[in-house]
């Protein structure tokens, strides 16, 4: 395949345009990690200036109108993620978004001890639920992974005795092999054995459909410093299916839970709907940023986001098959795109000194994750299909030239 | 007294010159709200500026110049609160690290079932400790409370019988009196119970002295967004005696308080210190401006602070008796400047329609507090003994005129 292949499909490309809605100063450097941080938006910029700007001016006189920004960006995010209005909060970490929801599901299955996750599952959901059931509050149960495909439902199916499952939790797009699971079915499957599901949308929210509301899906976190370009460390989400609300509570019972959150009475009753998993003061600077990046998603569309997410991760594939496998790479993501999210996953023993070499010699960035994996994240709304060409060029020739054989310090990088 | 005096203590304030360090557009609106939300310092403004480039340039090649920021940002404020290095941790919100640490301390204290606080602590402590005591992790026991004083240490010990209390908490500073609770005093009767201590810094640090290392305490949380300055909603922190870290563990095992991160292996192991406590991924930007508020406070020196705060509430409370109490007001704040911290509270059967006058009509900003405070804080950094003649001059008037009683919605208003 020549450059100019990837060149037409660039120029037929219909979020083309959104590129420049971004800060991109370096037109040599190709950044294929914007599934570990995506990048800034240019009107990003001018509106978290402005909001310091409204700190400075109108002080506390402005928080009647930040007090509702959770659930106003929560609303803005809800149709990207197939929920309705007031299913999506903004809030806290992905990290403690996992163990409120997960702690109200224990709570509202009670003598079902079980929590069912993969071994594949992001380390902080893994940790999260051992940190439950160390406390006695859950059992859980690891589904052994297969290094490449997402757990199916009848694995999901086969780990559930009747009546002992509380809570199956899974990505819906696996962090370090992109592969994307059947959220409608797995869902099924865990309703079935009467278990809640609580989907980590982290990877797939802004690049492929998550159909929630859809699938019936009860409960779902995400991070907003991916594909939705919220900035590092920004504000995340939870979801939470509307009839379910009444029945859950938060563990964390904080005063933006709260009903009548300013009379200050004594005793904590939760708010009505999806505020109740509120707990702190939110964080008015990232849910500014946060609502920016979404507005961007939400204005191109994930139909069409997908529709170009699936072409540049083929191209990926291809250049892989053609150039990268007989230099010992191996393909770490599903082959099917069906089946496959936002980013692919390049196998090879020296992951990361290729990984070093690569950001340091190539001006090509992508992300390492253990043991073997160089992950190339493709955010459709800023990569072009002549960034894949160029970073996998760069990295055939890299390679095959032996650069990263100098390359040889221990990990320490960053989602 | 006459404005010309406070016009002379002005002129001798060795804090006068921070005042220019903060964006004070409108000369005309007296500000004595910043112990709701602190202003905006100038440095802030350049600082978050620079960090959002650094996103929009280095992506996610910053993240290791970032991801210490917890811990560095938490070493500055260490000595604003009596700290060591390693001892204080930049994280969450003030809800979230009161969950975790009353958690921990409950975990640490086996058999113990009861966590004392008061009825005047701040509401999402209340609702927090409510929160561990309807999950069968704790008994609560309230102190009544006075309306001014805070609780004693002798109401303290009275409250703990023998072996049974795992924790006592209780705010430093009382957010709705601004009283100052004997902080080394009430651990030393916890520390005689068995029990450990958690202080709620909110309302105190970067304006009174606290020694939590000299009085031995055992646990402490705060917000940045008021005496720190760090911006509306922005990180919290925690503090944990370092003797002390072995013992306890967060109940969120996250992969930010995972003991080598970047291994991503399968077990949680919790990191060596106070980074145990860290769940999520940290906000970058929320982090930048804290570390600005509080780089400002340690500048200015809690001594010299302190001293200004006390001199600030005495002449509040000087024009509140000529003038205020005359019309109706009653001291909510303790009249011995030993036992006040840095905001003073003025009662009033008419608080909160007085309350919406003086921002609507007089250009003065306070607070108002359930059922009968208008809040008059007063943070020495950038508030001048002018302004609280001012404030307390356009409050006399405006209640001597009756202009108040136009006013009467319900109140609706955040800290």
């Amino acid at each position: 395949m020549e450059r100019r292949e990837a060149e037409r499909l660039d120029a037929r490309d219909p979020l083309a345009g959104f590129r420049g809605r971004f800060v991109i100063d370096d037109e040599e450097l190709i950044y294929v990690d914007g599934n570990s941080l995506g990048r800034l938006p240019r009107e990003t910029v001018r509106r978290l200036a402005g909001r310091v700007d409204e700190w400075g001016a109108r002080l506390v006189r402005a928080w009647p109108d930040w007090i509702d920004l959770p659930l106003r960006v929560g609303d803005r995010l809800a149709p990207i993620v197939g929920a309705e209005p007031g299913e999506v909060l903004m809030a806290d970490t992905t990290t403690v978004n996992l163990y409120k929801l997960a702690a109200a599901a224990l709570e509202a299955r009670p003598g079902r001890p079980a929590i069912v996750t993969d071994a594949a599952n992001f380390p902080t959901d893994r940790y999260v639920f051992q940190g439950l059931a160390a406390r006695g509050a859950a059992e859980l149960r690891v589904l052994e992974s297969d290094a490449v495909d997402a757990p199916t439902a009848a694995e999901v199916t086969a780990a559930c005795a009747p009546g002992d499952v509380a809570l199956v939790s899974l990505q819906h797009v696996a962090y370090r092999s992109g592969a994307l699971a059947d959220l409608e079915a797995i869902t099924a499957a865990a309703h079935d054995a009467g278990a809640l599901v609580l989907w980590d949308l982290g990877h797939s929210a802004g690049a492929v459909p998550v159909g929630l509301r859809a699938a019936g899906a009860d409960l779902a976190v995400g991070c907003t410093y991916k594909y939705l370009n919220g900035g590092p460390g920004s504000v995340a989400y939870l979801y939470v299916r509307s009839d379910l609300l009444e029945e859950l509570g938060s563990p964390i019972w904080g005063w933006f839970g709260q009903r009548d959150q300013f009379r200050m009475g004594p005793d904590y009753e939760p708010a009505d709907g999806i505020a109740r998993f509120l707990a702190g003061t939110p964080p008015i600077l990232d849910l500014t940023a946060a609502e920016v990046g979404i507005a961007l998603v939400a204005e191109a569309g994930i139909p069409t986001l997908r529709a170009k997410s699936v072409a540049l991760t083929e191209l990926a594939v291809q250049l892989h098959d053609a150039w990268l496998a007989p230099l010992g790479f191996e393909l770490g993501s599903p082959r099917d795109p069906e089946r496959r999210g936002g980013h692919v996953s390049l196998r090879h023993a020296d992951a990361w000194p290729i990984c070093r070499a690569l950001v340091e010699r190539a001006k090509v960035v992508p992300d390492f994750r253990p043991p073997d994996s160089i992950r190339i994240g493709l955010p459709p709304l800023y990569t072009r299909f002549v960034d894949v060409w160029d970073a996998l060029d760069r990295l055939r020739r890299l390679v095959a030239a032996g650069e990263h054989r100098s390359f040889d310090r221990a990990p320490a990088r960053v989602t």
